[in-house]
């Protein structure tokens, strides 16, 4: 091989470490809104603050556009550049991350939704003090399933994993106290409803959070660990 | 080149379409199995069949084996035969479409759940005459979704897209009805509370199967048609 091919393809594989290491940051930024939707629907709730409320259900767009973007990003590079092994599970990885992220957009904008009728129908009913907790708690979790993203950190992807199952108890006995609520006050019906609907949507965003990581997992380790149980994806985990 | 290298070129290409056209039919055969599942959910729910009901979830686990299934052999087609074109948008629109079906089988599993509780606790309420009815529109989505599929039939995958929309009015309706007959009879709660969550994975059922209309139409058109309203996907359909 003479120098000139040598030089040609050190050029070729930079510029392909440079395509996925910017499709990388493309799904972190996309990441680092969809967070900010997250928090943003649940700070319009619990502020009762309708305005914020529609910013963020006008904001879904970008996300939504961000989403192809990615996608497309994916597709030209397994076009071009035809990766194989870790490169290759980078790029599924992430374009299965991004469906995830937008995902977790849509809820974020259906709470927002929740939030604008419970702020026009006056007084928070019960259930505000949850849906704060359990906000709090899948808010992290998107949080630190983008961290274990941003640095490989297998770890911390399996305890957001076992944080989505703690999260699905706490929203279970969440919803178990909203339905004896509303046995007690039916004229409150209407209001739970909305806060059951928002609850729902935050567990469905642990859910997302729990699938980004299993493919932070999957990307690192190359097993694919969804649907195998928390036991075993710790052993997965932790086998060096 | 000679004959022999001619030979193996033409072997390498015809197993590489026929790998092509086993992911193709791993992907319809998983359809045709999420499309009995969400079917025999519904008819444990309507004939109060909570042993159907079991059955159903018991199930699920043989969905999420073929959803893996079907990315490991994405995976290893991508790593192995570098697809580019129309059998690259092939194999990232199976992999994308197996997540979507995947989901389907979760929502049918939750339907399932809910028809075991209100089997165990006795009468039917209101609510299962539009259960019945959106029941019957989204399982034809699906259908629909994977026959637009198998025959790359963009049109037919539009007319998913549009259905997805006026059953989403029609369960907006069936909501509204539940929560007027929830506040008449408060007694009622627990169980018409059981019917909206399975409006509400009838609803999601719907989308997903919409997901796999949009991927058909990417497949086939090589356009990207999330996101862009019904008006504009129908004119990139129309398009020769």
């Amino acid at each position: 091989m003479d120098i000139n091919s040598d030089a040609h393809t050190q050029h070729i594989s930079q510029q392909f470490n440079a395509e996925l290491e910017e499709v990388r940051n493309s799904l972190l930024a996309m990441g680092g809104s969809v967070e900010k939707q997250v928090s943003d629907a649940i700070r319009a709730l619990i502020d009762a603050d309708s305005e914020l409320g529609k910013q963020v259900r006008k904001n879904d767009d970008q996300i939504n556009a961000m989403e192809l973007s990615i996608d497309e990003e994916c597709a030209r590079i397994l076009a071009r550049r035809q990766p194989a092994a870790s490169d290759l599970r980078l790029v599924i990885a992430c374009s299965k991350m991004s469906t995830d992220l937008e995902r977790i957009g849509d809820e974020a904008a259906k709470i927002a939704g929740h939030a604008i009728e419970l702020t026009e129908e006056g007084e928070a009913p019960k259930g505000y003090i949850e849906t704060r907790h359990i906000g709090a708690r899948v808010r992290r979790m998107v949080q630190e399933s983008l961290t274990a993203f941003a640095r490989f950190d297998t770890e911390m992807a399996l305890r957001v994993a076992q944080e989505d199952k703690s999260v699905d108890l706490e929203y279970q006995s969440a919803m178990r106290e909203l339905v004896t609520f509303m046995m007690e006050d039916p004229r409150s019906i209407t209001r739970v409803l909305n806060i059951m609907w928002v609850l729902r949507s935050l567990e469905r965003i642990g859910d997302h959070a729990r699938n980004i990581a299993e493919h932070v997992i999957y990307l690192v380790k190359g097993t694919d660990v969804r649907h195998i149980g928390l036991k075993r994806m710790k052993e997965e985990v932790m086998e060096k």
